[in-house]
C-alpha cells in the first residue's frame, strides 16, 4: 500500500458539508461525482498527496444512508492506494481478511476498488483502490 | 493543511492489533509510544507519506476507553499536518470551528497538537499537528 488515497466521510447534506470543509481546508472541493451503483453523490477535496471524499446518500437503501442512520455523520472508510489490486486481494485473503469484492468494482474518481469487511479489520472499513490507466 | 499526517484507530488490545495491521500493510509498526497525559499506548505504521496510529486505553477514564465503550473499535480521528498550528487555530476559530485546545498541547510522535470539536466538523474528530523542530 502506497499511501492513504482518501478518507470517506458520510454526510447528510453535501452542499452544507462542502461549505464547511472548504472552510476547514481553506480551499473548495475540486469535483462532484455521482456513483449511481452505490447510491451516493460525492465531492473531493485535495490535501497534499491525499484526498477527502464526502458522501451523501441519494437513496434510502444506500450504504451511506444506513451508516448515518446507525452511527450518525462521520468517518466512513479509509482507502489505500495500491499498485496491483488483484495481487493485494490475493495477499490479504491469504492473510485471513474478509474481502467483500473478489473482483474489483468500478469506484469514484477513475478507480477500481475493493472493500475489506470491518469485522476482519478492527471495525475499520478499508478500501483498496487502483487508479485506472 | 499539507497532508493527512495520520489516522487514529481505537483498539482494545494493541498487541493483537499490531499483528493484524502488520498483515494488512505487509510491514510491522515502527514504534510504540505511551502518551501518559491521554491515558493511551500507541503504535505507528508508515504508509508512504502517511501514518496509522493505533490507540489502546491504559486507564478506564481515557478518551479511547470511552470511545470504545460507546462506538466499539474503529477510526477515532484524522490528523492533518500543519506548518503553523497557532495560525491555523486562529484561522479556524474565525471560521466558526470549536477549538478544544486554544494552546496546542504535546502529543505523540514529537508533535504539538490541537483538536477541533466533532460537533463543528460533521462528526469528525479533527486533530491539527505540527512537528516540533
Amino acid at each position: 500500500m502506497r499511501k492513504i488515497e482518501h478518507i470517506g466521510i458520510a454526510v447528510k447534506n453535501l452542499d452544507n458539508s462542502n461549505t464547511l470543509f472548504a472552510k476547514l481546508f481553506g480551499e473548495p472541493h475540486y469535483k462532484i461525482e455521482d456513483v449511481l451503483t452505490e447510491g451516493v453523490k460525492t465531492s473531493f477535496f485535495q490535501v497534499g498527496p491525499n484526498k477527502i471524499e464526502l458522501l451523501e446518500a441519494t437513496n434510502p437503501d444506500s450504504p451511506i444512508a444506513k451508516f448515518i442512520e446507525k452511527k450518525g455523520e462521520g468517518i466512513h472508510h479509509i482507502a489505500f492506494d495500491v499498485e496491483d489490486i488483484e495481487a493485494e486481494i490475493s495477499r490479504l485473503k491469504a492473510e485471513g481478511f474478509t474481502v467483500l469484492n473478489e473482483t474489483p468494482k468500478k469506484g469514484a474518481d477513475n478507480k477500481i476498488v475493493c472493500f475489506l469487511h470491518p469485522k476482519s479489520t478492527n471495525g475499520v472499513l478499508v478500501e483498496l483502490c487502483q487508479e485506472l490507466g
